[in-house]
């Protein structure tokens, strides 16, 4: 072998920084290995992006089928985005023994089984570093270097667009439209941001985690997801003032009963000396927990041109020493085994602390009723503020609750929402350690 | 092959932890490599050590020939600790073509060069992971996850001793001799402090990384180093007056000259919002900024039994799989090749902010006279704080200036200090951004 020889299938933003990297760091590269990385293809439909870029003696052209029926090419890289075209993509490469790296989350989220499947058959590895928390290299340090522990709770901060959200509202007590509307401003959200706000793309990236640390494969469909739509600026003031600040995390547990993960996606409040609370803007983080490694936390750009290329560049690096060497493939297939299937933790038995934000009439004997309904169902108040005159509809009344389960607190909520002297929509946000 | 056989040296606390891990996580490591992992045989001199441990079947003695005569082992573990016996040890296992991996700063810091030119004769490789940081994976994501960067930026704690003496001199304002005292007794300082306190540890282990991220050997002898022991409960009352924190910080920074390296460990103050102010107590964090990925950080503890044991097995499997495959030799030798030396920038020469803090008789004319002096050597002030009646042997005048080459002010220092006004030491400590 003289030569490492890749194919990169989307010029884009990503594809673009993963050009940009390959050509300045060219000889750094060759010193790791021995050998040189080259770039022998580029494919992309709006061929305009070729100029733009350090190609080489790259040959560049719009059609996918140049890539995949080029058999000196050892590794696709897919940037392509989407999970239709990528998805036929990846296979093909697959099939025809190349080996993919790929920035897809949604891709291997929803079709992690079969891409995974077709990899083992063939003999080749998927290199996903960039998928999850863009420069930030959470999947080699979960892989390779807490291979020696156990990891029984991983709480991330992983969607920018979101915390960012988040981050201007609490700075500015800003709506959360008008949060978002200064986020697409600034590029740092979509046009259609519903995956983001609404937590799915973090689902996507925690279904990826959830099954590398479980070792087994958890359906993405089988997580409980809530976004932070429904976040208002009340519920940010109230959590500042109660020395909290509120987050987006994806959260998964090991406490779950046997053969179950606590697998989970939804706005939590964190007390102000959290860790995670003074994560900002843009940025990410994971914060570990593993049985050797105690805790240990990565924070980084999670997104972006060049921290995603970044991670891509790694995985060119380490899927191109795997091939010099005779390395065993180094994604282990049961992670996305169906056949090894993890049963994620019923949202409804998951136990929490909460904060209830109640709008009610301003009446005698309405806490009371709140705190019999609640104490009912064994849910006791860790404590209670009640504001004057705060909105129209009504005054608003803040619990703070003990552990209890979902499924408890729903029960406790259904019979209270029933009551005349509820004005508006009751808030609910767990409150995490 | 049919398994990959190890042998330890050195069954203390690291070593101890080692074996525990080996041991809980001897399934999950064979479906990782596909190959078992076997301990098979560990030298202490102290042979009660191994009634405690999950020994196996491995073969426990106090001669290290044992290790070194036995042809099945591929790799070695050192953690014997200190310089002498160590030295020898690696020195032998490398000749005898066996890797090494070990936990010993020391060692690598102040014989690198020689070790790693043996290992590249032997075709072996050196894995120390465990040496700086601890638990953090540190080393791995310099060489592999941030390979597409060129890291223009280290900034790390990386010594829980220092930082947790400063931690409790900031949360209790006690003096440096009680908070060592108080650590002491928690065992998080050693009976004789010196190598900690005095910030030679964390020269080590800045060493280490200056001649990863520089990719030349960087002499341990060559960087300047300062401890902690000057710090007092004044120093840390003034910071926090003026919104900073006292950290102890091992420094790297490429805006040196073409061919010098601003290598470095000292007090610096930093401002309370800065993300390495608020790392606590006996946890490490390591700040690093690539031109790719931009600011990435990793925090987590840096030394005891387990978190210093995590990291050695993360090795344990690396190296294991170089050696069922036939991976390229994974620590590039350029980089503690004394052909490749790399030029610290002298200290002299280094620009900073400081924070100074005098003490002055209280009488007319002082003030001028300090700026005057400073000034002199064009140092602009940025701010002037005088105390009243704080210390019986003089007022306090704290300045804070603007940007400086060291020389320039100890130039100007050298003048201030001849002055009768002058009733103490002048502290002198650097501001980081």
């Amino acid at each position: 072998m003289r030569e490492i020889s890749i194919g990169i299938v989307g010029a884009g933003t990503v594809g673009g920084g993963v050009v940009k990297i390959l050509h300045r760091r060219i000889d750094n590269i060759r010193n790791e290995l021995g050998l040189p990385v080259r770039i022998a293809r580029i494919v992309d439909k709006e061929i305009s992006r070729f100029a733009a870029l350090p190609v080489g003696d790259a040959r560049c052209s719009a059609d996918v089928q140049d890539i995949l029926g080029d058999d000196a090419i050892q590794i696709v890289i897919e940037l392509s985005g989407g999970t239709t075209f990528a998805k036929e993509l990846v296979l093909s490469a697959l099939s025809r023994k190349k080996h993919v790296i790929t920035a897809n989350k949604a891709l291997l989220a929803e079709h992690g089984s079969q891409i995974f499947e077709t990899a083992a058959k063939a003999g080749v590895s998927v290199y996903f570093e960039a998928a999850v928390g863009g420069g930030m290299p959470i999947i080699k340090v979960i892989r390779e270097s807490l291979v020696g522990n156990e990891i029984f709770s991983v709480k991330t901060i992983i969607n920018g667009t979101c915390n960012y959200i988040l981050t201007k509202m609490t700075a500015e007590g800003s709506a959360f439209t008008d949060a978002l509307k200064d986020a697409q401003r600034k590029g740092y959200a979509e046009a259609d941001p519903t995956l983001d706000v609404g937590g799915v793309d973090t689902g996507h990236k925690i279904a990826i985690l959830a099954s590398l640390v479980s070792g087994g494969y958890v359906p993405f469909h089988s997580i409980s997801i809530e976004g932070i739509t429904t976040i208002s600026k009340d519920d940010i003031a109230f959590a500042r003032e109660l020395g909290y600040t509120i987050k987006l995390l994806g959260i998964i547990k090991k406490n779950a009963p046997e053969g179950q993960l606590d697998v989970r996606v939804h706005p939590v409040m964190l007390h102000g000396n959290h860790i995670l609370a003074s994560v900002s803007d843009v940025y990410n983080a994971i914060l570990l927990e593993g049985d050797a490694v105690g805790q240990i936390l990565l924070y980084g750009k999670g997104a972006g041109e060049m921290p995603t290329a970044s991670a891509v560049v790694s995985d060119v690096v380490d899927a191109a020493r795997n091939i010099i060497g005779t390395t065993p493939v180094r994604i282990p297939m049961q992670y996305y085994s169906t056949s090894r299937s993890i049963q994620v933790k019923p949202i409804y038995t998951v136990t929490s602390r909460y904060c209830l934000r109640f709008t009610v009439m301003d009446r005698p004997g309405v806490l009371a009723s709140l705190a019999g309904y609640l104490g009912k169902e064994g849910i006791s108040l860790a404590s209670v503020m009640q504001k004057e005159g705060f909105s129209k509809k009504g005054v608003p009344v803040i619990i703070l609750t003990h552990a209890a389960t979902e499924k408890n607190l729903r029960t406790a909520l259904t019979h209270i929402e029933a009551m005349d002297y509820i004005k508006d929509r009751t808030q609910v946000i767990r409150i995490e350690d």
